[in-house]
């Protein structure tokens, strides 16, 4: 059997999340992969993220893997023979294979997300309001990263953790936590060793409504010291969300 | 009655153009734009665009003005006023009190189109595609831009006019024809005085056409010489065709 990666992107917004779910109606990205995969190989495949995705995330660099029944496929013209039977919001950007030991979700050493904020006039163009979270006022950028990188480090990150998660632990190693201007929009990007579940969402919630009030570093790092998901605000919207890449050099880290 | 100037995006998705048509069924900006004052102004309201754009084809910076038979909207909230009547997919983005002369056709000087392609891997994002032509190669910026800058000056476009065109000349004052990238995407942009029917994307498709096959400026200046349409190449799709900007300085000129 060969071990093969896939990257892919997706546009969520059709989407319940990555997860191929039982219990709950609606279309997952695994599922619809698993799907085209069958039909490529003519047998069942099960394939493993390295992040699973909630309703309405996008991707752009998610990464998963499967073991491949089938030699007769070259790695070189796997991407467009799946594309083939996938539907049009999910593509294989790229597929390489792997040693054994390769898998999607535990070789992975970091994620990086990257969250994408609107403010002005709307658009008509219902695309740019569906990856993109609308804030109504002016962001001040250089508070933003005055608060954002607050984050950077061993953090214990319990302030942003809902009460669904089961992790064991709620520190992560987080590298990366700025804001910048990219083709006009602002953006969020954030790196850490793994994320618990809606962090992401739940610190864009919350240095956004600080900054709305004019609130500053000092009332962030209070609210990442009290340890505790009452202190921060609201999450953020899912259509801001994209899951942006994940690396698998260097060490891996808890959890 | 005050004359007041409206400028307008839509998305041209699911219009089938600007002006309002009594024998074919879907919906057209006009016809929007014209129910939301109705329903404001509490009366019938007539608007003129400065530009009728096709089905399909997307206006960031449209203009067009009708008489307000109303004194008690101040203009700075005139904007607010008429989105809160319109479809999502299409904005009003500023409204200004003109003189009586002022016709958002007539007082026009020049108007500006710009024309987006895709090319390279498709994305998952509908939106991404759906403002936007997929050329299937890897266009060459140089040779493009050579072509286009052999329609700069007062030039016959009678290679570019579509059957259906009632024009008393088929000469334009082209003032901008060139290539460019912007935020990752190549785009071409076209200033004239004023346009054929379907003109910027037959000339569109004539310049892939050509680059396509690795023609040179010396074919498309054939075409533009031979003035006859049957020289030119098919009608680019309208997905990647903006109405970009209508300018009102200046002198007008033909026709």
């Amino acid at each position: 059997m060969r071990n093969i990666a896939l990257t892919i992107s997706y546009d969520g917004t059709n989407f319940v999340g990555w997860q191929r779910q039982p219990d709950i109606e609606g279309r997952t990205v695994q599922c619809e992969l698993e799907k085209a995969l069958g039909l490529l190989h003519k047998t069942p495949v099960t394939v493993n993220g390295s992040g699973r995705t909630d309703s309405g995330v996008h991707a752009i660099g998610q990464v998963a893997n499967f073991l491949s029944p089938i030699d007769s496929i070259p790695v070189e013209k796997y991407a467009y023979a799946i594309n083939g039977f996938l539907p049009k919001d999910v593509r294989i950007n790229a597929v390489s294979e792997k040693d054994d030991d390769f898998h999607a979700r535990f070789s992975a050493t970091s994620r990086s997300y990257r969250y994408f904020f609107h403010y002005g006039p709307v658009s008509p163009f219902a695309h740019e309001m569906n990856t993109v979270w609308w804030v109504r006022y002016k962001p001040n950028i250089d508070n933003l990263n005055e608060m954002a990188a607050c984050l950077v480090g061993e953090t214990d990150c319990a302030s942003f953790a809902s009460a669904g998660d089961l992790s064991l632990t709620t520190y992560r190693d987080i590298q990366k936590s700025h804001f910048f201007f990219e083709n006009g929009k602002l953006v969020f990007e954030i790196q850490a060793n793994a994320f618990l579940w809606k962090m992401v969402r739940t610190i864009v919630g919350t240095l956004i409504e600080l900054d709305r009030k004019k609130h500053t570093k000092i009332d962030f790092q209070a609210i990442i010291d009290a340890k505790n998901r009452k202190n921060a605000a609201a999450t953020a919207p899912a259509t801001g969300l994209f899951l942006w890449n994940i690396n698998f050099d260097g060490e891996r880290k808890y959890p």
